[in-house]
């Protein structure tokens, strides 16, 4: 059989093609339709990676991120394609390999739909640079991919305002209060959460999060939402018509934004918004590249979403202690593998009141898996447990009434003196954080050391951010807010009342071990003076943190307070709802430290 | 006799004509001969203040800094200019009025030696945008300032290697290696303490600074320093040889940039530049605007410059201890103002070893006076000390071995729970910046929270950075380091090791009372693991806090730690330098909280 990158080849008109792992949104997760790079790679190893593939007429190379740098290399050269890694030092980029690999006067091609505004334009500046230019005009993958999967047909569904807590057509019209501080006729949002956010629909195209591929056009007289018309019922086509919004289909988008007349003013998230979607609004219209105004809106939780968030961390919480509850009596007498972990989990969400599945794939990883920050545990690298060492568990599920995000590392048995140092550490930066107050105006750059500076004390770094915006029913992953170091995106943008996010530091030591602990906490209002309004985090998620693991010497008497509060809180909240032997283990769990 | 503003007008050739209180070096403090603003003013209560004043055929406006708007407005308004309050809501900025009172085709006028590049690209922008022409060549006061004093003749002195450590011409050396990753061939430092670092030459143009005036550009084939050749005496003339720099008069810089060649690179930084400079480089030079090499490279200071600032800071902490020992004991004993603790704080640093006055106009102000800021006591305002409130005296010496920059809060007698609380607050702030960890490539606006979050915890702000960087015998400011919230200028630098910088919360309630505690701290290495090198501040200053301001309850255990681990080492570094009376008293002062 003809590999895949031959099949390319022979339709490939220009000099080279670049492939991304990005759909038309740059959604988080990307439906089978989109999967483009790991059809061509043909490697099952690749599942689930983040990367590029570039090919030219001799020779092809594939870049992926650094949890893929062991795969079969061999396998991959076998079907002519070179591993490359990305974030490497010294490795070229894509775009630099067809630099390399390119003559001046040559041209690369791509899909200008998989790639954002921003993305075409650095990449057509570098290309330039050496003459070579750029085709955003060409899907080649659709005449050599056979039995490519259809788009996703998945059900449109009504987000019920008792969940939401604020109607479409006012979410609208807060929106058009912002459009006319640019004085903007159309404001253009390919952002798929944001979406469903605004029509308060969800939809069935992706795994883990509630949404439908669309795009939303809201001008100053009309709202369109461009979408597979076959999704949407009777219902729904009521409820849209009640909101004023119109519906046209999903491909409608091009010929829709064509029209636009001259002058007209279009604002878009260039980040957000794909090259041929930005190059088909009208030739002389006015395009404004913003960050998308509804990050913000959406950022800001109201009070129905902050009240249904409390409640739904409840039954997250319930379901996190009957979990532990049964690892910590069954370890030793059962048999309990990484992948039992993850399914007993996902049974005790699901008997949770109006809970829609997982918010991600469980990350379930024993002993030194756990140093891997996305370990995804399968039938060929499954651990058994025993009593011993740790489990790192990072799940979370979605429900009607919001989108839970949690990790506990979990002592199974005997730790070592550096495990347990290392916990207390991510304990005291997870409280470090917590404990920190601000201001009005003050953005996530400021706020990474509260917790960070409690690693760095004793030489410990982990690359992730420290805290990532949560949607409600949503995705996992939102923007803003972000707290991470200056430069980290999106941590530039101020932190504001009422805003949902997790808290996560994490030590990862390679081959050894990993910890993380993870709490939901939200930016609630603490005091208003005559130097303006700050504001503290309050604790969302309602879970013990594992005694067994903790070093109070480590613990500063503050410290130990907000330990001791904290767990006098989850044993009151959950208590009430666990049976006798839960119960009286919850309460031996969060003795005072 | 005619109005200086009205002189002013005869002499204007144009619609309106702007005057800011810089220098053409952008300094802090500046010489008498460039103070126009105040001159133009006519009103002794603007000495020292910081704006600007815009003239037009028919009116004339003033702006300058919070602490004068006060000022007597109606004395302003005889001699026909209106006062307007700089960073005050609502009110025009001086370009944004000339904007207003000039019609379109008008032509403002400035003198591009007291604008950097930067200021007016901006002014010209904003005036271009209404059809208004900005000539930045225009030196009026020249001509009607009859009895202008004379640029300043201070004279110029070798800072001997043992203080500074490292050789002209090696510091050149590293420079020129720095300009090869520019591939320039010229380097234009117009920043006077950045001349001064360079050179390791010290003047005395300045009251506080040791600075003198000056152009010095690095070429890949030769160094040439623009100075009042009648300056330098013969030794000075020997050293600079032997060093390998050229002297020319000070205002040979613009004819000498003039000849810069064709397409040959000069690099320089727009904020430090003044236009007029600028303008005469080389027509078809390629002007490369970037931050001054200098920056980084004085910041991060030498092992011989950390030791000796070491040792002054012991000094200055004998002398501060002398004054605190002689306040303590003589209140209520002998007549103590404002003023008198200056010049007696002033008599106790004279008499160190190497000392060279201050290093900026101390601070002296007692009760609701220690509110403002930047106050200034005078025989006017001047408040007699009692046995009750609180003394804010923030000051600094100059050393050949150092700078110095160090403020105590110093209770005199009952004060109230808020003062003692706010105190405290201040006090745990410091502690919060002191242990403070963090590893290479972090940026000042990442630092700023662990500081500052204590007294957002009650409400409390203060607009000042948390940390400015310290020269080794230069400004008493420098940026780089500027630990601050993001957006604050130089933030967004890295903290690098051996960098020196104070350590300053405070709390300033109008009309009551201001606290502020600083201490001067310099960053070294904490530990270098896997994961990079990590960093951690270390205290310069020595004098005690004191104990009377602090409410115990207030401190966590480490932070009770931290204050009596440093009043230990306070008491054994300083002990042996003081008499029996004074050592007595610092061993209570520095008891155990």
């Amino acid at each position: 059989m003809k590999k895949r990158i031959d099949l390319l080849r022979d339709n490939l008109e220009f000099d080279a093609y670049l492939i991304p792992t990005n759909d038309p949104h740059f959604s988080e997760e990307i439906s089978e339709y989109w999967k483009c790079f790991e059809w061509l790679s043909e490697l099952d190893e690749l599942v689930g990676a983040f990367g590029s593939i570039a090919v030219t007429k001799e020779k092809a190379a594939l870049w992926v991120d650094p949890r893929y740098h062991n795969i079969n290399e061999k396998e991959l050269e076998s079907i002519g394609i070179e591993l490359m890694k990305l974030r490497v030092e010294n490795e070229p980029t894509d775009v630099e390999w067809i630099i390399e690999n390119l003559d001046p006067g040559e041209v690369c091609g791509i899909n200008g739909k998989l790639y954002s505004v921003n993305q075409v334009k650095d990449i057509e500046e570098k290309l330039n640079k050496k003459n070579i230019s750029l085709n955003a005009e060409v899907d080649i993958l659709n005449s050599i991919w056979k039995d490519r999967p259809n788009m996703p047909k998945g059900e449109i569904f009504n987000h019920d305002i008792k969940y939401c807590g604020k109607s479409s057509s006012d979410k609208i019209s807060d929106i058009r209060n912002e459009m006319k501080n640019y004085n903007a006729e159309y404001y253009l949002i390919s952002a798929l959460n944001d979406i469903a956010w605004v029509t308060n629909l969800r939809g069935s195209d992706s795994n883990n999060s509630p949404l439908f591929y669309s795009y939303l056009v809201i001008g100053e007289f009309e709202t369109v939402l461009f979408v597979d018309n076959e999704k949407i019922d009777k219902d729904i086509k009521e409820i849209l018509f009640e909101e004023n919004i119109k519906i046209k289909e999903y491909d409608d988008i091009y010929s829709y934004l064509k029209k636009i007349k001259d002058n007209k003013k279009v604002l878009l998230d260039p980040k957000k918004t794909n090259y041929l979607t930005y190059n088909s609004i009208g030739k002389n219209a006015n395009k404004c590249e913003i960050n998308d105004i509804t990050l913000r809106l959406k950022a800001k939780k109201n009070e129905v979403e902050i009240k249904n968030f409390k409640n739904c961390l409840i039954k997250d919480g319930i379901a996190m202690v009957k979990f532990l509850y049964w690892l910590k009596n069954s370890i030793g007498k059962e048999k309990i593998t990484e992948l039992t972990v993850e399914e007993k989990l996902l049974n005790l969400r699901k008997q949770q009141p109006l809970n829609r599945g997982l918010s991600f794939d469980t990350v379930s990883a024993y002993k030194e898996h756990a140093a891997k920050c996305h370990y995804k545990a399968n039938e060929k690298n499954n651990y058994e447990l025993k009593k011993e060492g740790m489990l790192l568990v990072d799940s979370g599920g979605q429900y009607l009434d919001g989108t839970t995000d949690i990790t506990r590392t979990i002592v199974l048995g005997n730790i070592t003196d550096e495990e347990r140092r290392d916990y207390t550490l991510v304990l005291k930066a997870l409280i470090g954080t917590a404990n920190t107050y601000f201001r009005e105006s003050i953005v996530g750059a400021n706020l990474d050391i509260a917790g960070r500076s409690h690693l760095y004390k004793y030489g410990i770094e982990h690359l992730k951010g420290s805290c990532h915006g949560i949607g409600f029913y949503l995705s996992v992953h939102e923007f803003p807010p972000a707290i991470g170091l200056y430069g980290v995106p999106y941590s530039d943008m101020e932190i504001e009342e009422n805003m949902v996010m997790s808290n996560e530091p994490g030590v990862y030591k390679e081959d050894r071990h990993g910890i993380r602990l993870e709490n939901m906490q939200y930016v609630e209002k603490h005091i208003e003076t005559e130097y303006g309004k700050f504001y503290k985090f309050t604790q969302l998620t309602m879970c013990p943190f594992d005694l067994e693991g903790i070093d109070v010497s480590l613990l500063n008497d503050e410290e130990k307070k907000w330990v001791n509060d904290y767990h006098k809180q989850v044993f009151e909240t959950l208590s009430p709802y666990l049976d006798k032997n839960e119960k009286e283990w919850l309460f031996k769990e969060t003795n005072k430290v």
